[in-house]
């Protein structure tokens, strides 16, 4: 990895209840082994504390994390009103996952961080306490003054990039609410993200088609005709690098993927089954489209799993050296 | 491989100016390396003349495939009424990889030979001579005197085999296509063909959810509370070891395809791009319901690099070997 004197990342524990605190701690103790560059945790220190026996440095200012870092896990204190207990999750938990969140980004937004590492929150404790945006992607865009339309989710593992077009929407409303405009405004997403966070001075996307066989010129359905070739020539007239509407099935073995640095997906699934099965463990969301630079790992708060020291931190560590990397990435441009 | 004493295996080059001729050639040069049991020809000798310079071995018999294996490649002769060019399909070609369909089957059906492996053919040329079923498969069942909704689409490699309940539909009816007596059909088609064809025998199915994260108990589609749960919940009154529905993106990592023996997906690219993402070169189709074994390699006739020597022979000689295995485990079975 580029070592260049970036700032700490600014990592926020997420849900005390879940197993982000869990997962960060053991990024610290294995920080050597993951080739992690010093971080910062945003959080409350009993959520550790109960789940970790290893030493925490709070400190006050994230320029600290440095020298802190090999002493023990760098912490800057968000106190919850009630402490929260392992997998028991609670409104006081959900508020300091909100304020965690905040200060993190903030922290990234003022440049005293060098990215912001997501854990994982409970969006069903958040709705509870009247956060009113789908998810933390949402938030932070808000915070960051950037429309959610302009954001893009890419989930990318060492040999695989993939963002979908649309996210969350039950499959049969993902036709109807696909346009050659989002399928474009994404696209550029992806391919800017490319350049900025991953230093790709012409990045090549593929486009995957919607239908089997992407459309079989129309015999199989008629997107790809419509809404996807046109959004393809709009981005070539820009001088991008573009290629599609491709079948999905054949665009995910080894060799197809050597063929481009992102491939953009209709649809949740369509990104994230190639994805998750190639690159499980490692495979960082990254957020494309933002001011800063921020990354999470891929899995939830499983509060069924916390303080049984059964969280796997491999993901989280995936997502801290993705974010360094972004960083590091943006730094040399600058 | 377990050898047993089964008959050769009949294989239909498929349309003469595609690369089946050349692929089944190419499979006979490496039969040893690649595993192959002795297996039959069937087609137009000038087809495999016109791309290979090996001995071909004309015979009338499938019984004498074994013993002429070692002298050339065994092929019971299907002249077309006029030779075909590599790379240029006719119709008398589509003629040709009709009639030679037609008798694999049949040798199949009596007995003479222990399965079917089927070269491409061309539907658009079988179209242009009044083939009215949508594709071989659908040929093949109707030969075999089964319904069309009792066959299911296997494909099958080495770690992972999928099966979608609904195929060449355009992406945007695939949910109306869906019920749960489908569901249930495809599934039962696929247990009862893991036990005859790969000789398992209490096999698990995993059944993919449509949406998202499997709908998120309703709130990203209900198909899955509707449709695939009463569906799974009737599998396994009759005693069969069923799980799901699954969220598709978790479904196809490593550790996740060691818990089930085929996983039941909803649409077409959610049975083919992960199967294809992990077993591209070796991923072949295997058709489940019928009284016969058929397999076949999951690509196309490919007329833009034929006669070229261009043509990759391993997923021919996967569905061979898949196609022995089977008729391996339904002779164990009797």
């Amino acid at each position: 990895m580029t070592r260049l004197p970036i700032a700490a990342l600014a990592i926020s524990l997420g849900d005390p209840a879940g197993i982000g605190p869990e997962v960060v701690a053991k990024c610290w103790d294995n920080r050597a082994r993951f080739d992690l560059l010093p971080f910062v945790a945003i959080g409350d220190p009993r959520s550790v504390a109960a789940v970790w026996d290893g030493p925490i440095a709070i400190i006050d200012d994230p320029r600290e994390a440095d020298s802190a870092f090999d002493v023990g896990l760098p912490l800057i204190q968000i106190a919850a009103a009630e402490e929260s207990l392992p997998g028991q999750p609670s409104v006081a938990g959900a508020h300091c996952s909100l304020d965690t969140l905040e200060i993190a980004v903030g922290l990234a937004r003022s440049s005293s961080a060098s990215a912001v590492v997501t854990g994982p929150v409970s969006k069903e404790q958040l709705y509870s306490i009247g956060f009113a945006h789908p998810g933390q992607t949402e938030f932070v865009a808000e915070r960051c003054g950037v429309a959610p339309s302009n954001v893009a989710m890419m989930l990318a593992g060492p040999t695989l990039r993939t963002v979908p077009v649309t996210t969350h929407l039950p499959f049969a409303d993902v036709a109807a609410n696909l346009s050659a405009s989002l399928i474009e405004a994404r696209g550029r997403t992806t391919l800017r993200g490319l350049q900025r966070n991953f230093g790709i001075a012409e990045p090549r996307l593929a486009v995957a088609g919607l239908n089997p066989h992407a459309g079989e010129g129309g015999m199989l359905g008629r997107e790809e005709i419509e809404l996807i070739e046109p959004a393809i020539e709009a981005l070539r007239q820009e001088g991008w690098r573009v290629s599609g509407p491709h079948p999905a099935d054949t665009m995910f073995h080894s060799t197809a993927r050597a063929r481009y640095d992102a491939a953009l997906c209709m649809y949740h699934d369509q990104a994230l089954i190639p994805l998750k099965a190639i690159h499980f463990e490692d495979g960082v969301n990254v957020t494309l489209g933002l001011p800063i630079i921020r990354t999470s790992p891929d899995h939830g708060t499983a509060f069924n799993i916390a303080g049984q020291d059964r969280a796997d931190p491999r993901p989280m560590a995936a997502a801290m050296r993705m974010a360094a990397t972004c960083a590091a990435n943006r730094a040399l441009a600058e």
